[in-house]
């Protein structure tokens, strides 16, 4: 693992994130693979494929977003090789009222990354809350 | 990316997930790296985080499989690279009476490996399902 690996994996997802929350889709979208497969919080069950599918998730969660809510880093951890990497992260996601009623809300984040000609691209994410119905 | 390396992590997958399924923690627990991080389905927010803690989110879940559940590898997905590596995976993971209700339903898995010593070990787990209730 590479020091500098990591904080441009580090670079991005921050900036990733930023844009996700100002609704900037050309900036979520830089960087991620057309191959990308994102598990996302709703179905399909068999996860958003590819990059065409990806970009089509947003503009909804943009006007969700626009209405006030949060999408913030609380922790991010990298884990870079020289050519494959991963990150996981808990984000501050939700609107004002839902993260009053329950303040330790979190995203759960999952990153995968190859680096492709010199660049990291996202070639996978996974997005999910935890199940407050499981027993 | 090796075949070699990608194969080595679809057997330990694999491996994991028949144990999983019978019950067998030690073999649950191979390979896995002391300070994993895992997003389990339900809570903890922050994530269950150590082996320690890792160790102890099995028997409930055990108890729940050895009723009759499932927890089936439907497909598979994994990007090796030389020292880290992630992969995604798709499960049917159900009692029989929620598979035969809702066919489609799917545990979305992800892990993220690292080798050392030669051995790839996992230090994360995301484990979900899609919130049915998200708009």
């Amino acid at each position: 693992m590479t020091t500098d690996d990591a904080q441009q994996i580090r670079t991005l997802v921050e900036r990733w994130a930023a844009a996700v929350h100002s609704g900037d889709l050309d900036t979520v979208l830089d960087a991620h693979a057309d191959d990308i497969v994102m598990y996302d919080v709703p179905p399909p069950f068999a996860g958003v494929r590819g990059i065409d599918a990806y970009r089509a998730v947003w503009p909804d969660f943009f006007a969700w977003q626009a209405q006030g809510a949060a999408f913030e880093i609380d922790s991010l951890d990298v884990t870079a090789g020289t050519d494959v990497a991963f990150a996981h992260a808990l984000l501050r996601c939700g609107t004002p009222a839902e993260l009053a009623e329950r303040p330790e809300l979190r995203l759960r984040l999952t990153l995968g990354l190859r680096k492709e000609a010199g660049r990291w691209l996202v070639s996978h994410e996974h997005h999910s809350f935890p199940d407050l119905t499981t027993p």
